[in-house]
């Protein structure tokens, strides 16, 4: 029932149907070796596309911030240069054959920025102090009280201490500056103090241990410091400086892109679109400001920054450029709006709001310069009055809508008497007056705020 | 010149002045030891405030969540439990005397929810096994290129690893899932290949590292999921549902308070004052639901989740209502504003916008209320005809502002005219209508969305 011959170098297989009424060709489909190959190379190809890809974005990620190059080169130095405690037997011999802690404190607290590394490493050498003395203190309670009580005393100590400390890493104080130490805390606690049943020299085991951690948490201080230093408080001045910049390039084009004609509308580049998408970095600023200021109290003074530099206020002024980028989410929501305000409204509004918004920008770039520079000019107030006027521009501009209402309502009724057909109604959506009148709500409180 | 004398039991000092014209009496101010005393009095009474406002927060922090507690407790009965390897003997003499490893993976790498620690554990281990494996060949290699090259090979090798496991944890993919893993990484790569310049048995102690933190993991993992387990996923979805009831009740009252007769409005409790700036939870809700969503992929299937349970669609349901706490973010500055629209169009909104407002949280609270049961009702259909249905009111009631706005005007221009006295203008200021306006919108395309 079934014969086969070869065709073109390959074979066809031809299967007789039971009826003998007709033949189907049984193409092999591209064979099963063959469809085997092509998933390989697929596969091989969709791991080679992502690896590319990987690629490609840490090479953006490099390009984009070279400091985050010179971090990870300054980790690759501390650890050599912590390395050598085990090198040279002079050194090695010299910390009691405990190196390794050395390294373990350079991987563990060696962070981005210097503040962040200060944090940790104070965090850590007290931590380990306060555990470490506690420990040998218990441990010591323990071992007076006999043999048979050792274990059990030291067993509960570690259960009580273990879930105290686990439970203060909830407090909200705790959390934001001594989270680190407190795990660090239980960390050094259950080590010394269950080691102890086993290690005899217990004293010389915490002293080892917390000597290790000054030496490899005072070479990441070092590097951090001195090489190339980066500051969480000089990231978190400019990037205040940046959201105000970001904030007034938004404004500009969402409120241009409102007043724009409707002909020019479908002609945004997507360059444009990007830059004025700009607000949307400063609504999710909140978590990084909060950790660089978090950070930045640790810091020595450096460059225009003393040690008590008020960096809570840059926290402050964070809010006040949230609220303002939340007014700018709702301008934009009003040009996407299917809604839209009558045509006559718009020109009437467009001048003095073009003149509110360039104003308002001009006021913000000003702050972003004032704030960079550190240096207050008597330009600001020039603006800040303009920006007052351009207010009081626009109050006036909306005192006369009603009249320009009437007019427009009086044609649209004679038009309806004239020609007898329906009207459309003139100010059926009157959305665009938010577009104007949140602006000056928003900035005047962020001036007087 | 100076003579004293006992007054009421003390001493009186007096002091005549050279010229002898006068005599002023040096009073004593109420001693310094009494001074001492007072600044050590108050010092203690600071200190016993602070500590006494210290517990009373921790008090909360245990009430709020007694999860919380039960978190503790489980970590605190983990490293017990942990700690029997040092114990008994043969557990101990089991994995080589490095049950050091055990107690610390217990420490680091228990987290409050199941996804955290699964994340961390499993980071650590491939991250453990990956550098274990790579530290032994390139130690042997290392070992056979003769005396003078081994230190050279191992440091560079050391560097270059480290150096570029440092940058992957920049990298955003890497960051989000695998920066615990990169950490350990570097971390047990410079251990082990460093130590191989000192230890012989190399092996044996990549091999005990990775089996001591396999205990340890599996302890961890074991006791956070059968006992009490806190699910990341189920957080998320929960969190998801009560910024949902968050947003219905600021909604509803932000529109109450705007349409309150102006009597009413200085007679606001704290109560509700509280209760309506729900929203502000939802604007700052991004980094937790992210974090959550992050652990929540990590986790089995529980209760109703199973494996693969879509939760990055979560986020987006989380962009979404962060859109709309935005929204009224700028509702709530129309309140807070000095600027308000003229009575008469308050009055012939009031009734619509209330409805809408009503209608539009009812959606909310169903919106929630299936989220949380994960059961679709057909209440929410009907719920949101209504807010359609408000919606079309709305936009009729604003269609005819413009013949009540001629008939006020009309008035005016009469008043002023019999009256010849300055009239205020009835529409000074038209910010009452984004209130109603923006409302529709956003939650339209919220529904839609």
């Amino acid at each position: 029932m079934v014969n086969n011959k070869a065709v073109s170098g390959g074979l066809e297989w031809r299967v007789r149907v039971a009826d003998g009424s007709s033949s189907a060709v049984l193409v092999p489909e591209s064979g099963i070796f063959q469809r085997i190959w092509q998933g390989i190379v697929g596969l091989v190809l969709g791991i080679i596309r992502k690896v590319r890809n990987f690629f490609v974005k840490a090479w953006d990620v490099g390009v984009d911030d070279p400091r985050k190059v010179m971090h990870c080169l300054k980790v690759g130095v501390a650890l050599t240069v912590v390395s050598l405690f085990y090198y040279m037997r002079p050194l090695y011999e010299g910390v009691g054959g405990t190196a390794m802690w050395a390294v373990l404190t350079v991987v563990v607290i060696f962070e981005y920025t210097v503040g962040a590394t200060l944090c940790k490493s104070l965090n850590r050498a007290t931590g380990t102090f306060l555990a470490g003395a506690l420990a040998v203190g218990v441990h010591w309670v323990a071992s007076q009280s006999g043999e048979r009580f050792e274990p059990i005393i030291i067993r509960s100590s570690v259960f009580i201490l273990a879930t105290s400390a686990t439970f203060s890493r909830f407090i909200p104080v705790v959390k934001a500056r001594f989270d680190y130490g407190a795990m660090i805390f239980i960390l050094t606690f259950s080590l010394v103090a269950i080691s102890g049943y086993r290690v005899d020299n217990l004293f010389d085991l915490a002293q080892e241990r917390l000597s290790t951690i000054v030496i490899g948490g005072s070479m990441c201080l070092l590097i951090s410091m001195l090489i190339c230093p980066i500051w969480a408080g000089q990231d978190l001045h400019f990037l205040v400086a940046r959201n105000m910049e970001k904030l007034a390039t938004s404004l500009d084009g969402c409120v241009g892109e409102y007043f724009k004609d409707s002909e020019d509308a479908l002609e945004i580049d997507e360059e444009s679109r990007k830059n004025f998408q700009g607000y949307k970095c400063v609504l999710n600023s909140k978590a990084s400001e909060e950790a660089l200021a978090n950070f930045a109290r640790w810091e020595p003074g450096h460059g225009r920054f003393s040690f008590r530099h008020p960096w809570k206020q840059y926290l402050k002024i964070g809010a006040s450029l949230r609220s303002c980028a939340y007014c700018i989410e709702a301008l934009n929501g009003c040009i996407n709006s299917e809604i839209l305000a009558p045509e006559f409204i718009k020109e009437h509004l467009s001048g003095v709001s073009m003149q509110l918004t360039s104003h308002s920008s001009t006021v913000l770039k000003e702050l972003a310069h004032i704030t960079k520079t550190m240096r207050r000019t008597s330009t600001l107030d020039f603006a800040i009055e303009d920006m007052k006027n351009a207010v009081q521009d626009l109050h006036d501009a909306l005192k006369s809508i009603p009249s320009q209402l009437i007019t427009s309502q009086l044609q649209v009724d004679e038009e309806a008497l004239l020609q007898e057909k329906k009207t459309t109604d003139p100010i059926t959506q009157p959305t665009s007056i938010p577009l104007i009148e949140v602006l000056p709500t928003y900035y005047c409180s962020f001036i007087n705020g």
